[in-house]
């Protein structure tokens, strides 16, 4: 309990406090009415948790006492707060519950253990007594990967690893570190920072997510380019399951049988919980450049991004903003603004240069030792150049590195308005990149027609691509909609289910870095094929006979 | 049978025409047996084919037939060449039955299958009937990787994927090729480069391995610095086996689930067959420079190569001996040349300069775009400068690239006068390289003075480092011992288990890129864990329920 649960929203993004930046913005609001083809947006305030019913606790007083025993009686926790906090994660989904005061799957306690034996002996008690067990780091899942489903079983517990945050040593030599998998994003960070290294590993949500989840949902962040994804920077884990310890990799490279990192990778908890991570480090960067690059339209872009990559150019974070997300972002950022002189020679000088409404906006970051910086800056720029952009400079840049981790914090005021957000992401090989775009988002817009609350209303669908490697990369989808309000979950799902379609139907896969969670665990038998599926169910069966570990998760049919 | 098996040594390795390069220089025959402290080396010729019985077929004439159906009848081979070529593979352990005629393992049956749907029908009807199946690549396992055991089966079938070897397709926008898994190196290698590309994996067997034997014991190329080993460069993977077809991974990077590489990667033939793959390209190198180095001694030839991988240099190959190896090597190319003037001089300009008996020499390559290549060199010159090593140019370069395939050739006629000669290997992280090293190579050195045929009697025991990533490397061993004639299995098992006993007390994997076999699966349980091996159990039941693939391999126990 070394972050504050109570500092943080229970039915949110992020901390308590953080000033809400849309408050008061009257043209703003009108605005985005008008975009989404609405008279006006309504008022759809979150019910307070003081007006929500619970449901009972299910677990016995003897359970309670057996996990007391294991790991000390305060750090058992059922009181409201604490089983509401613990009830969903972040996504659009569990929002539109949360809001709403639909709290079904409230786990029965939550238990906060200090260490791997504590894990160890909680999921052993767990199996004996026949309860469910949700592991949990930040929270932060934006795909259902923390509800608290009970399944069969006779109660579901909470496993809150954020007392298990101890960077336990980093190895100067093999730069690497070896941590507790509750560690937070800054945390961690700021303790090998102190040491003249990172990690580098930031997603959306570092400040509110663990080392641990990053492994178990096999996440990626922003500057994936350089820094990897976490199948790149982990060398080994070590996993608790109801049937004891077990670790996985800790070579620099082997070929001694199957490496099994996949039983932390992306396993979702429903294998057991990643306690201990070993990390591979980069040297802390000694400069850091983030620019704006304007490019004609998204097939030059991308032309530009896959010509980087596969040269081998060293780039942090290469992001590349559609044309819808382009025009949003810059009259988003317009409103309310007096329009100077600046702006409309700044228009001109655009139009002149032919640059229309197809015109799609990147960042390019570059971090490492400053002559590293300049060699990969200058290569993209000569890239850049080529496929016919326009070098914005640093500004965009800046604005883009100080606002990298507050785009969730807009959600919570729009759904407080009635409407809704929400994103998804896939991947796919360059080939096919346009292919799965095209795709994708018609899907989105269509179904948000079909399901809007009347006649006429839409949605602004959006895309930028975040991540590339050598083959391929990824698709990242925001889309904005007005909710239908009597049947905004099965609105929702409509929306969902159109665009997963999609995405299987043309070679995508369900999720780049989000992982699979409640929400996508229907795309999960397609994409795996029937006998991945099986060789799944055996490898649950064999850490985790009972089936307590994250009920309905990450298996189709568990 | 794309590639004629007659033209390929049964019982050595190689092509049959290769010309013994050590055929009448008894001077080198002499010095080796002083440096083995032997009197004199004795003549140990293999038995010939025709002096050889082979066990009985097994193979029922129902099932025989069954299989012909599948295949058709010239593609079920079961007469003496072909049972005997694909008993074993090419270890020492191998060597040692194959050259005494010691045949109890031979195939019933050799199958060549020509496409994945053959594979499926034969593994099926295997499963059925309770027939082995041993999958056969290029039969160049150093480990007992493809040895045709029958377990406790009717009969056993090797299947010979030979007659797969088709490049399916290159996407040269996602630079990336999809191949049947029975495509030989130099054949891959010559489609890619034909359209401007290379995979760039060049093992020392790379004449005589395929690309589904690189995947499934999860190999390494000489040039993995800049190309990867098999997981880092294949997208994804079509296998077949006894419950039917599954695909693994294919995209450029998911989070939805475990991607379930490790069933093609390190499986060894023991969950199915690798039938089809998708591997990542690079353009084919304009430029490629190999260049020679001395190293005052090991630790700083060690610092060197870890300093220019922690840097992020693009280096293809850093290759560096110790000082055994590069005694061996120098003593070894000089015998029988003349002195001349150039070499005395040579050594007292090294005299001069301090280097004596500790120095390491290394071969540094750098392969790609000629600036690239350039810079690469001269980063990698400087950081050899500031460890004071001595650059010896190109030549040394040169030779080890011409010869970069030819180094198992020499087996055969040590052993053909009593020597016997074995390599192994392992990785570790760069802060225990050196407590590693010298623990295997003090349990090597032991082993075989322990085991030697007489009192005074010892081994070459010598040692590079060929493979580095930023967090550690690995160490390949090279040892040559005089023969205990008497009890050379055990001889060899003692001095094995020795050094493998070393490598599991010492931190290091059991296999770096050799992969199980027989040879190391008494150390898989230790190096998986008890919760591992069940992991792989269970994945092999819920793939091959009747365990007919490659039986007693790569799980303990099975």
């Amino acid at each position: 309990m070394t972050i504050d649960r109570t500092k943080i929203r229970w039915n949110g993004w992020g901390w308590t406090a953080h000033k809400d930046e849309l408050a008061g913005r009257e043209e703003l609001w009108s605005w985005l009415a008008g975009e989404l083809g609405m008279p006006a947006l309504l008022a759809t305030p979150a019910r307070p948790l003081e007006s929500i019913t619970l449901p009972a606790v299910k677990l016995s007083a003897e359970a309670k006492a057996r996990f007391a025993g294991l790991v000390g009686a305060e750090r058992v926790r059922d009181d409201v707060y604490e089983r509401a906090f613990h009830a969903l994660g972040k996504s659009y989904h569990d929002l539109l519950r949360l809001r709403a005061g639909e709290l079904a799957l409230a786990p029965d306690a939550v238990i906060y253990p200090r260490g791997g034996d504590e894990v160890l002996g909680v999921l052993s008690a767990a199996a004996e007594l026949d309860i469910a067990v949700v592991p949990y780091g930040g929270g932060s899942s934006v795909v259902g990967g923390v509800s608290a489903a009970r399944g069969a079983h006779a109660a579901v517990v909470t496993l809150d690893l954020s007392g298990m945050d101890r960077l336990i040593e980093i190895d100067p030599v093999a730069m690497t570190a070896t941590a507790e998998a509750g560690i937070y994003g800054p945390a961690l960070e700021k303790a090998l920072g102190a040491k003249g290294f990172t990690l580098g590993h930031h997603p959306q949500s570092f400040e509110f997510s663990t080392l641990g989840g990053w492994i178990a949902h096999r996440g990626a962040g922003q500057g994936s380019g350089r820094y990897g994804r976490a199948e790149t920077w982990l060398v080994g884990a070590k996993m608790a399951t109801p049937r004891g310890s077990l670790s996985v990799g800790g070579f620099p490279a082997s070929s001694a049988g199957p490496q099994l990192l996949d039983l932390a990778l992306g396993s979702e908890g429903a294998f057991g919980v990643v306690t201990e991570a070993t990390v591979r480090l980069h040297a802390a960067p000694a400069a850091s450049e983030y620019r704006g690059y304007l490019f004609r339209d998204f097939a030059s872009g991308t032309a530009a991004i896959r010509e980087a990559v596969q040269s081998g150019l060293d780039a942090t974070m290469l992001r590349l903003s559609d044309a819808a997300e382009t025009r949003f972002y810059r009259t988003y950022g317009a409103l309310g603004k007096k329009r100077g002189i600046g702006d409309r020679l700044a228009q001109i000088f655009l139009d002149t240069r032919g640059f229309d409404d197809k015109a799609c906006a990147m960042i390019a970051g570059f971090e490492g030792a400053a002559a590293d910086v300049a060699k990969g800056r200058g290569a993209f720029d000569a890239i850049a150049k080529k496929h016919r952009a326009l070098a914005l400079g640093e500004g965009q840049g800046k604005r883009w590195k100080d606002g990298r981790f507050h785009g969730p914090y807009l959600r919570d005021p729009m759904m407080d308005r009635g409407v809704g957000v929400d994103t998804l992401e896939t991947a796919t090989r360059w080939s096919n990149i346009e292919t799965l775009y095209v795709a994708v988002k018609d899907a989105l817009e269509k179904a948000i027609r079909e399901t809007a609350p009347r006649d006429g209303a839409h949605g602004i669908v959006s895309c930028h691509i975040s991540h590339s490697y050598p083959d391929g990369a990824s698709l990242y989808f925001t889309y904005i909609f007005p909710r239908a309000l009597e049947r905004e979950i099965a609105q929702w799902q409509a929306i969902k289910t159109a665009a997963s379609d999609a995405i299987a139907a043309n070679g995508g896969t369900i999720s780049h870095h989000h992982g699979v969670g409640d929400d996508h665990l229907p795309w999960m038998a397609g994409e795996k094929g029937a006998l991945g599926v099986d060789v799944l169910r055996a490898v649950k069966m064999a850490l985790d006979p009972k089936s307590v570990m994250n009920p309905g998760k990450l298996i189709p049919g568990q």
